[in-house]
């Protein structure tokens, strides 16, 4: 038995075994199902690392152009598109977000099954559904009109193509794809800890995913790429970072986009990501790249701070054209991926999750008699 | 550091101190904030009940008529009105309920604030909302014009009136009121855990309740009573029972309505609703009190198992006209009260809960060159 104090915030207990995800907190490595990070963001594209998240395996060229197919059926079903083109202007991105990805499940075939094969299918179409949702709110509440998904783009360019209405460069395409592959999956934190949480109960994947939104909606989990945006607004240019992070860590606020509750090195998606800013700053403004190497030195000095995913995943949207408040909803379409990989392996082996709490309410007494 | 093995169901694991409730096991006693749940049920009405487990106190004779004009607002935003009434035909009712109760946070004023203002004002909106949801849900997929919410009326009359379109009798109120009075709140199960979860995070109290409905909605945790209703009608008649329950054990197939993963001893709510389902037998059609009846008393003969609350909630809701499949959209409409007393607590005082796996995986290995 874990004793209450301890327990309070579950950090670090053990709540199941995986085969997913494993990190070296202190070299600061990550792999997925035994591939080093790096080498997946130089090689691989999303739609083979979410394969490879759901499946265990690299697919062979024959399983990726299905997997390819079944990902470009990125339509959503009229009823959502009518939720979106009605809630667009005064929905938030995220509430959006878990509203419409649990309004997909009214037409799946078949909502509550929990078999394999339909498992594997519904995360399949929310992988291909979800950019779709969030690049039809962002046209719709800048009261532009929606554009359709194109099957025969990949994953990146679909997306970037209906958010702007144009093509993107094949630079941005796989900048964004590189990122999708960074977030796709982090063992065990909250929001995929929420779709265990469901999953365990035997719901179906849309209700385990939906409850990983929820999760990734709170500020201390998805919103800090979003914040450490905003610290660098604040600071406006270099020469004031130094100062800035010393006021700051004065006022004990936090350094947004720096250290992690398990690294104890350099979060190794950081250098990856700051090699694609630092691209999109030598060809255009410098301004956000230059602010975050700045941020990173000074927290790195003044509070032995790592920077983590959260500082250049930002800057790298910002030079992709994407509003701030649509970082949030990007995080969760890349890791529904790997949130809909421990759903597949909860349900594989897992049990329900049901934990205790220690009760220091009020002792029993009586209801009060009334006259 | 909990072992692997023995965490992976985080059973009896304690993930939080918490003053709502209190489960003694081994004599069958449920306690909201130190009230016995027969007390409750006896003397307090479900928005008293709702009340208590917010704030920790019962309500004063003018906190208790605030709290119920804060209840009285069941209106829908039409923006949820137009879900409801566009996908009553296809959408279940968990999917249903999961969806509008997401949602209603479009058009709260606040929708990601978590100060306890807003939070206990978010609360009070939802307890109060949810059964219009669900009725409405009903009348439209029957093909019925909704009944709009009466502010006059208590909870439990309201709902059954919007449900069945005519005014229960006083006795079915009363059966109501304490059949939600039972079910508002029981420590940690997966659901609440959900909730807690997502609020870790300070995700809003809207994303707590959806996730905690998606917990709720898998067949291990609220689907428990409607499966209860399913294995009786397979029974049909009394004399059937001793022979249906020793095939189900022979086949190993579950006693729906019996065991509990706490109690040793029966489950407190089992005599209450008895007591209700005793005087709806009496009074019409005998057949699933008496099934219920001798259901109880095969499971503890034959395999020493103790009835749980699933197994007279699910009659009672028979003999009040309730389809089968609103049983576990009502278990949520009771228990968002202590969901949401759960949020507010964790907000108040609780940190991200962010546990960890174990990793079993494939080693390192590298990215296969390509021809």
């Amino acid at each position: 038995m874990v004793t209450a104090k301890k327990s309070v915030q579950l950090s670090g207990v053990v709540v199941a075994e995986s085969s997913i995800c494993s990190i070296d907190p202190e070299r600061g490595v990550l792999m997925y199902r035994g591939y080093d990070i790096a080498d997946l963001a130089e090689h691989a594209t999303y739609e083979e690392t979410a394969y490879l998240l759901l499946e265990g395996e690299l697919p062979s060229s024959s399983e990726l152009d299905a997997f390819c197919e079944e990902l470009s059926a990125r339509e959503l079903p009229d009823s959502v598109n009518e939720l979106i083109d009605a809630n667009a202007g005064s929905a938030t991105p995220m509430a959006m977000l878990r509203t419409a990805t649990s309004a997909l499940a009214f037409s799946d075939p078949a909502e509550a099954a929990i078999d394999g094969g339909n498992e594997r299918r519904k995360a399949a179409a929310l992988i291909a559904q979800l950019p779709t949702i969030v690049a039809r709110y962002q046209r719709r509440r800048e009261g532009r009109e929606p554009v359709a998904p194109d099957p025969s783009l990949g994953y990146a360019e679909s997306f970037l193509t209906m958010l702007r209405g144009e093509s993107p460069t094949a630079e941005e395409v796989r900048a964004f794809d590189v990122a999708m592959i960074l977030h796709a999956e982090h063992e065990m934190n909250a929001s995929t800890f929420a779709a265990r949480v469901v999953a365990g109960t035997n719901a179906d994947m849309h209700s385990a995913i939906v409850a990983a939104i929820c999760a990734l909606k709170g500020p201390l989990h998805g919103g800090a790429n979003q914040a450490a945006m905003k610290v660098m607004e604040e600071f406006r240019s270099v020469d004031a970072v130094a100062a800035g992070v010393a006021a700051r860590l004065e006022a004990k606020q936090p350094l947004y986009g720096h250290g992690h509750p398990l690294y104890r090195a350099l979060d190794p998606r950081v250098p990856i990501l700051k090699s694609f800013t630092e691209r999109f700053a030598r060809e255009g403004d410098p301004t956000f790249h230059d602010l975050a190497v700045a941020y990173q030195q000074e927290a790195y000095a003044q509070k032995a701070l790592w920077a983590n995913v959260d500082l250049y995943s930002g800057v790298l949207y910002h030079y992709l054209g994407i509003p701030t408040d649509l970082f949030v909803p990007l995080f969760e379409m890349a890791r529904v991926a790997g949130q809909a990989a421990h759903v597949l392996e909860q349900h594989a082996g897992g049990k329900i999750i049901r934990p205790s709490a220690e009760y220091i309410g009020p002792e029993p007494r009586a209801f009060p008699v009334r006259a």
